[in-house]
């Protein structure tokens, strides 16, 4: 049995605590705000997309069953522009859909869990030092100093994260840090018939994107994303009028589905979305990060929680195959890192999919295509959307296989147009007279 | 005339000081070390290459005459190899070479002609905090702490800047920070008559790369570049019978050169190498980034002091043409930074260079091509090398330069190819009887 403190009781440093008590460790968590259980949330995104990944491991912890109710299921994509609406299902297969999730639900759900499993949670304080060789990890309540030894460190303390730096400093750290020249802000959209469908819905504008889940009351949670600077932009949109004017002209319905939007738009705040890229993610097998303090990612592929999840079934897993932490730690880092580092790029590159791809006929009709592949073909064909969200097939595999599938597509393809041309040719050479 | 406070003597901080003086600027500048002048130096690289974009930036303030005197050129590459010497010019004309000169030589020239034209140097006092919209930088002198207040403040503190740190704190800034896995030691050649030859020396090894910079007195600095991990690594090379074997199955001459080596090479400190992008640069017209603060560079293309020269130029450009300080800055780094961003991928790229092009025959010989070229068309064929090195043309239109040569040449290439064919063709079809 180790000691283990973990900083930061969001969602992956929460599960890992789950894992951890469940392998016989004594572990603490300690956490800069509030239980989330008696707080009220503070504007972090109000509701997830849960997907394979995330469900294979909360099944892992048996918290599966008791979340289960309390999800919304999102069996594909509505998107909704000037000419109404349209459906796109996310699969074929009955399980291939996301479900929506209310992330303090879903983090209350993973304390109360570890609590019950003996885990110790010490909220409102702060890390604020590491002694990564020990190491001791030093936590402030906002009136004392406290130095807490541990066998192992691990920073779940998400994309800002404290230890990553104490980790890293004076070190041959890489860090690769990016920043979205757009912005966020969430919106409610009350519970009405015409959004009533179980979808993940889309509203993809010339110069902005707004995507919603829904809520088990019938609400959705829309976040609206747009360019900080510019025209239509968060620096632009300071007036009711200017806000107006933006959701009249480009996002079609969304306007009369909220009728407190410019209320709603001018109150909230406006989020940060930031790509990180690290390494290494342990030290000397004493500290470890995972979660978004390890990789970050932009959120259009909805899977930086479900890899937060993933991250840490495959650290518990390393745990059991390897007799001493060091050796789990190394091997953690080593099987893990090169697909988060794929996710990183898949993420972003969604963006541009989700924002100009849903207006393309042409996009669709490639998506759709691969679907009808999929279904003709389960087992040899599957979309990479299919394979990141629906699967636990490894992303950097994922991403390999969905490349080998194109150029196989692209072989057959011009297998096709050179059996077209070859019987052409015969056909001419077979007329008379020529 | 304004305030400006530079954090930072090396060599960016103290060339800018003497253009900013020129300009009739209040300039002063706070250094954490001591005065170069008066203190022993301290296992930074002890000489430096200087090439055309640091020449440039010298005559500009009219430093050149009096540092001309204490430069070693280098006319071409020296390559120590198993098989004996091979001598390769760097260029074709008598100004495409290099210059070697001590660092602290060249650092307390300018830090002497900024304290003549007026500038105030505060040595032993470190940049501590910042308040980046006022500007006030605050110093500490290890006893007392100091507020600087001014209308400007330049970073000009290095590869690890805290001007940099704090413009960026809680700021979408752009960070990409790798390390190579390679370190560096410096080891000091005497003089001999075998290296007295006007040359970078180099000796590229199986798993190593030695560069060597002649110095007035004829000695060389030799800086050994090996890996920090693995067979023949920084790690392993701990003893005096493993370093004497390195330098035997190696590097060829090196150890009948220095018969102290391995007493130099045990005693010596081990440095990293970093590569820092970032942005932005300035911060609302108030702070500026430049030199290694703004973009460290692997140092294999030999440009890190040139291209922080050339910032300091383009730097005195920018504010000659704009009243405003906060546009000249804003038009600073619109100007420069896609440049020094090209510097940092063919700085990587010229490692592989070194270590395996120079025991490639395929690749020397592309390099005498490309010269036979310059030297035969010298106002239309330019190498890469030699547009980097020996002229001021901006890093990114050299290397677009040199990709429109590569072009050409591949085109060139197949309509050669393609006139011997038709010519073959030709030939066969008027022999008779086929
Ligand atoms: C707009 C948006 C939408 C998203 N949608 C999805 C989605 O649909 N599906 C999905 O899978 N992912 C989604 N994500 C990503 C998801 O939110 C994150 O990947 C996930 O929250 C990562 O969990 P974490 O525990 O690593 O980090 P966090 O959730 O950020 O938790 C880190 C915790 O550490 C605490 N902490 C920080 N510093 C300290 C300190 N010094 N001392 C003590 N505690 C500290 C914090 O208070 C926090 O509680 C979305 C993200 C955004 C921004
Ligand atoms: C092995 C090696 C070989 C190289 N060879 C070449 C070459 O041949 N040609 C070439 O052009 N370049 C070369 N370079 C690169 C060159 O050394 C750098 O690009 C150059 O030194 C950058 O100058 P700078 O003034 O920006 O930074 P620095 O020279 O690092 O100066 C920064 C100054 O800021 C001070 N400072 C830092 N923090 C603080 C603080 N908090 N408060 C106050 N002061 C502070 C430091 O003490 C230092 O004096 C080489 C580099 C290396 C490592």
């Amino acid at each position: 049995m180790s000691h283990i403190v973990i900083a930061g009781a969001g969602l992956a440093g929460s599960l890992a605590a789950v894992y951890l008590a469940g392998r016989g460790h004594e572990v603490r968590v300690v956490e800069r705000r509030p239980d989330p259980r008696t707080s009220t949330p503070d504007g972090r995104s109000i509701n997830l997309g849960l997907s394979q990944r995330g469900i294979t491991a909360l099944r892992e912890v048996g918290l599966l069953d008791e979340l289960w109710g309390r999800t919304t299921p999102m069996r594909g994509r509505m998107v909704h522009t000037d000419a109404g609406t349209s459906f796109h299902p996310y699969g074929t297969a009955d399980d291939e859909i996301l479900h929506s999730i209310l992330r303090d639900d879903l983090n209350a759900a993973l304390i109360g869990r570890a609590e019950a499993d003996g885990v110790r949670f010490d909220f409102e304080h702060k890390v604020v030092a590491l002694d990564r060789s020990l190491p001791v990890l030093t936590v402030h309540d906002g009136q004392f100093t406290h130095e807490l030894k541990a066998d192992l460190v691990l920073g779940a303390d998400g994309a800002f994260s404290t230890v990553r730096t104490l980790l890293h400093r004076g070190t041959r750290a890489e860090l690769h840090q990016e920043f979205m020249d757009w912005g966020y802000k969430e919106i409610t959209v009350p519970a009405n018939p015409d959004t009533r469908l179980e979808a993940l819905h889309l509203w993809p504008g010339r110069a902005g994107l707004v995507v919603a889940h829904p809520n088990h009351d019938g609400t959705l949670t829309a976040t609206v994303f747009l360019p900080f600077d510019g025209d239509d932009s968060f620096a632009e949109l300071t007036t009711p009028s200017a806000v107006r004017r933006l959701f009249a002209t480009q996002f079609a319905d969304l306007a009369s589905l909220v009728p407190d939007l410019v209320e709603q738009f001018l109150a909230h705040p406006t989020g940060n979305l930031v790509t990180i890229r690290t390494a290494p993610w342990q030290h000397e097998g004493r500290v470890v990060l995972l979660g978004d303090a390890a990789h970050a990612v932009y959120p259009f592929y909805g899977q930086g929680m479900n890899a937060a999840f993933e991250d840490c079934s495959v650290l518990d897993t390393c745990l059991a195959e390897h007799d001493d932490i060091p050796g789990a730690l190394r091997e953690f880092e080593r099987r893990r890192r090169r697909h988060t580092d794929v996710l990183a790029a898949l993420s972003k590159e969604n963006f541009l999919e989700l924002r100009d791809g849903m207006r393309s006929p042409l996009f669709l009709a490639r998506k759709k295509a691969d679907l009808l592949l999929h279904k003709a073909f389960p087992n040899t064909w599957r979309p990479l959307y299919t394979m990141i969200a629906h699967t636990t097939t490894p992303y950097a595999d994922a991403l390999a296989r969905a490349r080998r599938q194109d150029r196989a597509l692209a072989a057959a393809a011009v297998t096709v147009a050179g059996t077209v041309v070859a019987a052409l040719a015969r056909s001419r050479r077979q007329v008379p007279g020529r």
